[in-house]
């Protein structure tokens, strides 16, 4: 179990935390997470009147399910909509001060937070072609503001490099660009290019490198003022007498290479993590709460499903209350949206053909954990000038996130302190909240040794321990995607199933979204036909 | 004339539109400008008190002049400043709806723009690293927000490219960063590389070039998914049935180098242009404005000064009403700290010593122009999904830059339809305003046809008609700082000059806010002496 999910946590890690991975499997992985991350969205489905009275039951109030219920209610069908929580949204969530927080185990957390401060335990970012997501974000009014990817002042950081001191960003960018293209242009002077490059070209390719690199007259990647206006000073241009910068020493490359913090500077290159970047202001979850307001009427919460059964007249679930238990209520209709995640559908009676059956059983789902640190005051701005983005490490924790809002406040602030995919996140799912909490700062120090004195509380967030996910989000390979994705999205009877599992943008909202809008599509042509 | 300005056209380029010019002389260009854009700001001066009654006139109500009178007046000193405008902030300034405009020539422009939509004629970018006037945008309470320089998804044009069609940013870094890896991989599989880098480092940078340059298994940058991933798709994935990625055609070397758009790549790289950058909302006017308010009983308006002149006692300014003319008046303290661009004091008598004005004399102002064109829907969200940041173009207009506000909101907007340096400046300069709209607007269809029936009314700033500067920034050279710049910035007598010009950060807000902590700190201590 270990290896095969220690697997993922490396590919999770690049497509989630927008790393690019010293690790050359890194291509294969993104195949076999099918590319995660964009979307075909071309607006809401124009579904059309349905046989009046048609009704539909969704199963699930998070994106997938409140996209499904929505358009459903629009074009004219009877939507009910069952929520295992008490709130809508599922994974599109925010942790906020006062909120309470149970997990497998008994271990309950009640988030000690300022009022203001929030951590996003899913999803946190709305890339700007996921028009899907983001559609639904402007209907419901949900206000955005910019998220920071890339942030060239914060820190790259490896226990095993420079001493284990952090370094920033745009040095070692600045530095592997640099040696990049000094390197490529000595091949190219040398001849070494002569087959591939025409002369011509070549003159082109050498003065782009130049300016590109950063290199001086001689194409050379040297420490001085050159390389200083990309990779920073040691003391920076100022204003009147006595103004004049002086660069620091550029990393050489040997020592670059072998400290491996190369890895990160492919942060914001990946579709899913170019720039723009958006958030909801106020957290993620701001989201799922205006989606719960807007199907008010529809949607009952605190129901845990626990069979589900069609017929040649419709589709009953039964469910119990998620919180007390008790009697067993059952909920009928014609066509049944199920949005519930696979980790949970597969231990839920439901009688749907073989094929199905067989592709929601064989879906493992990822593990990750994320850590909010709130601490007294802002001090990775105040003392280290780094406004939101995000530091990356070699250590469990993986990263920091910086809030990218109340940028400058003197107040309070929450870090995320840390994200991470398979091995750390299993171990980490393994210990108390507070032990994750504890690890964290622990990491967070070696970064900021700010830490130890401005720490004030934090809550900790194991997808595996998520009784209503039971981990982050559908994992397939290639394999399992030529096996079994079609059979999990096909319409069975009168049931569909929607969520991040049934799209190609595993882990995403967008996934949920295109998938609810490709399940009504298709189950809309159903019931007319 | 025309050939002098030429260069710092291109220069000024590189380092204030952020982009990576293809020219050789890029670096030698920067070292000219004084590495532009970076701070030695440490905190405030601490100044402490001066002898009881101590004056000291303050000439212009920029950022330099409200620094140095702030600071002052928080020591202690009587400061009283005169400006030219009828408003604070000097080039830190924003156009709305309703305001008028007078240039040099007679041209009074209205400004037509709905309320909330403005454009900055002057500065428009807080970078993380200009922890000076930062520092007075917070103690000012003004409110900030994200600035986003690099938008993957906006365009680079080259009327000479692609037939004229733009294309991505995000597939032209994607192709550039490709080919190079697949280039600088081939080189090193070759042997090329045997002399510079070390076996095992060979290996190591195999492995980084082939993830940050997305090739696949052979080492080849090839059209695929993998590419995919970076520069984006034809059809992006989805979800549900059908939901497979389309990779699009990658730009062969060639067609990449020819096209000469990889010189827009570097949009992002320059320290000042480095992620996070900020911006105030409302407009960067909003810091004069502040900066006004907070100095409101010290500033005397619409001051035009007329002739300075020192004696054993103390400095005169003689000034008249610089809207009405008529009676010569003057003002009179111990101590001047003129903010006036040299450009402008260059023709006010002054007594200061040969050196000073010779200094003052030989700094020729920099061309720059900036048009602002309100359109009836924001477009390049609706149709083209750009959110924020510029497309660059070969165009004389070189830029167009999107509003980094009300982003997804479904009202109007205004784009910065021209932002220019040099000959094109120059040019436009001559003209009248409307006619630099018409062809901000003539060159921006081409990018965004959507102009044509967008467009509503414009505003056009050439700077070097602006009557309180003639021109946009103090222009140096290498050479012209080597005999001119101590010069300019020593104390003379009881004068000292402050501004972006008597700094190493020219053309930047912080230039102006180090020149005035060092010029007022040095009179401090002048002073007590």
């Amino acid at each position: 179990m270990t290896d095969r999910n220690d697997a993922p946590s490396r590919r999770s890690l690049l497509s989630m935390i927008g790393v690019v991975a010293g690790s050359a499997a890194m291509y294969h992985a993104m195949t076999e997470l099918g590319f995660a991350g964009e979307s075909t969205f071309t607006g809401p489905p124009k579904l059309g009147a349905p046989p009046p009275g048609t009704s539909v039951l969704v199963l699930g109030a998070g994106i997938a399910g409140m996209v499904a219920a929505m358009e459903l209610r629009d074009a004219g069908y009877k939507v009910q909509v069952l929520e295992y929580n008490g709130r809508a949204g599922g994974r599109n969530w925010s942790l906020y001060g006062g909120d309470t927080y149970t997990e497998l185990g008994g271990f309950t957390q009640k988030v000690g937070f300022d009022p203001g401060q929030y951590i996003n335990p899913g999803p946190w970012r709305l890339p700007y072609h996921h028009q899907g997501i983001l559609h639904y974000v402007n209907r419901l009014n949900v206000a955005l503001e910019p998220f920071t990817q890339v942030n060239y002042n914060a820190y790259v950081h490896s226990t095993t490099a420079f001493g284990g001191k952090p370094v920033r960003y745009r040095e070692v960018q600045a530095d592997f660009y640099g040696h990049v293209s000094e390197l490529l242009s000595k091949s190219t002077k040398q001849g070494a290019l002569d087959q591939a490059v025409s002369k011509q070209d070549q003159e082109i390719l050498l003065a782009a490198l130049k300016n590109w690199g950063a290199l001086d007259g001689d194409y050379k990647y040297a420490t001085g003022l050159e390389a200083g206006e990309r990779r920073g000073y040691v003391k920076d241009p100022g204003g009147g007498l006595n103004s004049m910068p002086i660069a620091g020493k550029a990393i050489a490359l040997p020592e670059l290479l072998q400290s491996g913090l190369w890895t990160a500077i492919g942060a914001g290159l990946a579709y899913d993590m170019q720039s723009a970047i958006f958030q909801p202001k106020g957290g993620m979850g701001m989201i799922g709460k205006a989606f719960g307001k807007a199907l008010e009427p529809l949607i009952q919460y605190s129901c845990k499903v626990v069979d589900i059964h069609q017929d040649e007249k419709g589709v009953t679930a039964t469910y119990i209350d998620s919180e007390k238990g008790g009697t067993r209520k059952t909920a009928t209709a014609d066509w049944c949206v199920c949005t519930i995640p696979a980790s949970v559908l597969s231990q839920i009676p439901m009688n749907v053909g073989a094929p199905m059956k067989a592709a929601i059983n064989q879906l493992p789902y990822m593990a990750a954990t994320k850590v909010g640190l709130q601490m007294k005051r802002r001090f990775w701005e105040e003392d280290d000038q780094i406004y939101g983005g995000q530091s990356y490490t070699d250590q469990p924790n993986t990263m920091i996130g910086y809030p990218m809002w109340d940028y400058f406040s003197k107040g309070k602030g929450v870090l995320l302190g840390a994200y991470n995919f398979g091995t750390p996140a299993f171990i980490a799912a393994a210990k108390p909240p507070e032990e994750r909490i504890k690890d964290a700062l622990e990491y967070g120090s070696k970064i900021h040794p700010q830490y130890k004195d401005e720490f004030e509380c934090g809550v900790a967030v194991a997808w595996h321990r998520v009784p209503w996910t039971l981990g982050c989000a559908g994992f397939w390979t290639e394999e399992s995607r030529a096996a079994h994705y079609d059979d999990l999205c096909a319409i069975d009877g009168r049931i569909v199933l929607a969520g991040e599992h049934a799209s190609r943008i595993p882990a995403w909202q967008e996934g949920a979204v295109t998938s609810a809008v490709d399940a009504i599509t298709r189950l809309h042509k159903k019931v007319m036909s």
